[in-house]
């Protein structure tokens, strides 16, 4: 794969990939984060998603995003409307291929279709899909498949003059990558160089590159965020960085505290979902309140800094409110602003504006 | 391999390891970091170190542990006092086989020796190292290589009544697994059933189990450390976690706070090495202070529990004095002690004394 023009992931000869997302069983809101962010973001054409539950509805039935977007039943209707790669779309945690997906991925491999996976599960571990792959001269492209060279953190001087941005979140999947690149696009709309740095699987697929540090043997984690932190430093004056889990989660925590150091941000955007009550298949652990995260985040971001540097401050709030009406929508980020004293805004249900709202925060913060 | 009684590590047919330990041109205090825990600590016998600036001495003189333990010029010689293991006794940060290792790993393989291994780069992956292995018939033990099957943390249960404690540090490489060990042989001292979680390489090689987890990929550091902690607690009622780097360190906080959220522990104790002012490698970053560093680790390790949890106090601080003479040391040990309001000690310059004043505090305050 190069890279082609605005990090658009084109294939040999580079013809731009038409995708087709496997979401097999589970093409819902809750669980296709990988299908609904590359609906929603990918500079490449989505052609179908596969999902033979929902066959015959549109994208943007089942998850809102996606219009004009067919689902359909299997593999070979999405090769039937010119798919050249087939993404898996969800991710479960622990990162197994679902066995439901075995067939339709050994389907595409067999018809030389790449597949894309953003699982930890590498594709051709399976001898069965490896099988495919070598009878359909099919690639496969691993999403989550971390360069060989990484180095300790906390070694690299990153350009002065860039100022980095992540965001950070109350629980892991409330829309830390959502708001990161909706801040690059209301940052180029204010007129500045912006770049996103991509962290995750999802991030990757949309931007073409980055690095999944939760991925990475963790020693490396620091030193992988640097990495492509400092480099898209050398071309942006703002590089807005996707963060990956909270410090809250039990199972995640350290990968966003190797991610913070590592990337070393000057500004923090808090992310959370509105409807989110408790971590993420954790009932028995309430969400932080915004104060208590603002704390943690700031108190926890220095720890890598000499004593006495100038604090890292949160300077706004990204909700997630989709699964809320309007009011209850309008009702939350009107809270979470008082909450805090600091600029709130969904960017997603509130469009540019939104957008816009957030990105003044930093802005304002850099001056 | 299998494990013998009292953790032991057997080799085919279950004779005990005769062992001796690399260290080519590094048999230093600074950077021997693994020959000298197995010096201390390990339960098989080590027949000699390997360093040829060296030969000739007593491993004692070199690093201050291993009286009786020759230092010797190569390979050859160290066979020739019934070695069956070539143990990589150092370790540089990132993790790479220095290559001026390789002649004296290959000639151990040739000889049918095994070699173990507890750098990030796996033995094997070097070609000629694995020519010498297939022409000696020789295997090789990767003491940081992760079990496969891995889970995300925060979904294990721990038995009820084990207490679980973990050795936190001011910085990397400070005595954390000294002070676990040490803690362990105390409260067995006292009569309780004790038990040593590894989590690093030497510990490992020491204990004959365990995980490595900075070797495991950063979303399962948690999953990892519940693990080895939530087994070695179905058998024992107090288990000692050794801990890894530090929250102040800005290449390896992730580990370190993945394994604080995964082993989940009742009680910490902070551990320093009084002779560091400033992050190892990092003169830029001065050490915070113990009243700064028992805010932190408390403060962190509550951010995975439900607000109002109760708190998970530092109960002790064991110091690392070896680079002092007796009245700094001493000094040394009643400043922590008056800084913290805890008890204090060097379990290695102390003796039993030592260890079992910090035993008490962990006694105490699980009354």
């Amino acid at each position: 794969m190069t890279r082609g023009p605005g990090g658009v992931s084109r294939g040999p000869g580079g013809r731009a990939p038409r995708v087709a997302i496997l979401a097999e069983g589970q093409f819902a809101r809750a669980t296709a984060k990988t299908a609904i962010g590359v609906l929603r973001y990918a500079p490449f054409e989505v052609v179908a998603v596969v999902d033979s539950t929902r066959a015959g509805t549109d994208a943007a039935e089942c998850v809102g995003v996606g219009r004009g977007v067919p689902v359909v039943a299997d593999v070979p209707t999405a090769l039937a409307r010119g798919a050249t790669v087939l993404l898996i779309g969800t991710a479960a945690a622990g990162g197994r291929i679902p066995d439901e997906y075995r067939p339709a991925l050994a389907a595409a491999l067999e018809r030389g279709v790449a597949v894309w996976n953003g699982l930890h599960e590498r594709v051709l571990s399976d001898p069965a899909l490896a099988a495919a792959a070598t009878r359909g001269r099919a690639t496969v492209r691993e999403l989550r498949e971390p360069p060989a060279d990484l180095e300790i953190g906390g070694h690299r001087r990153r350009r002065t003059g860039a100022h980095v941005v992540l965001t950070v979140g109350s629980d892991a999947a409330v829309g830390k990558m959502t708001a990161a690149l909706e801040l690059v696009a209301a940052l180029r709309r204010a007129g500045e160089c912006a770049a996103f740095v991509a962290t995750g699987q999802t991030g990757i697929a949309i931007a073409g590159s980055g690095i999944a540090v939760d991925a990475v043997v963790s020693d490396f984690v620091a030193g992988a965020a640097e990495r492509i932190t400092c480099d898209a430093a050398e071309e942006a004056d703002w590089v807005v960085v996707e963060g990956q889990g909270s410090l809250t989660h039990p199972g995640f925590s350290g990968v966003t505290l190797g991610l913070i150091h590592g990337s070393a941000p000057d500004l923090m955007v808090l992310c959370h979902d509105s409807t989110r009550a408790a971590v993420k298949a954790h009932d028995e652990l309430p969400l932080r309140t915004f104060g208590e995260l603002l704390r943690i985040y700031e108190d926890a971001a220095l720890w890598s800094r000499p004593p006495g540097s100038p604090r890292i401050p949160v300077v706004a709030v990204a909700l997630n409110t989709a699964a809320l009406d309007e009011r209850s929508a309008a009702r939350a980020v009107a809270q979470a602003a008082a909450e805090t004293g600091l600029p709130a805004a969904d960017p997603i249900r509130e469009g540019a504006a939104g957008g816009d709202r957030l990105a003044r925060a930093l802005l304002a913060a850099a001056r």
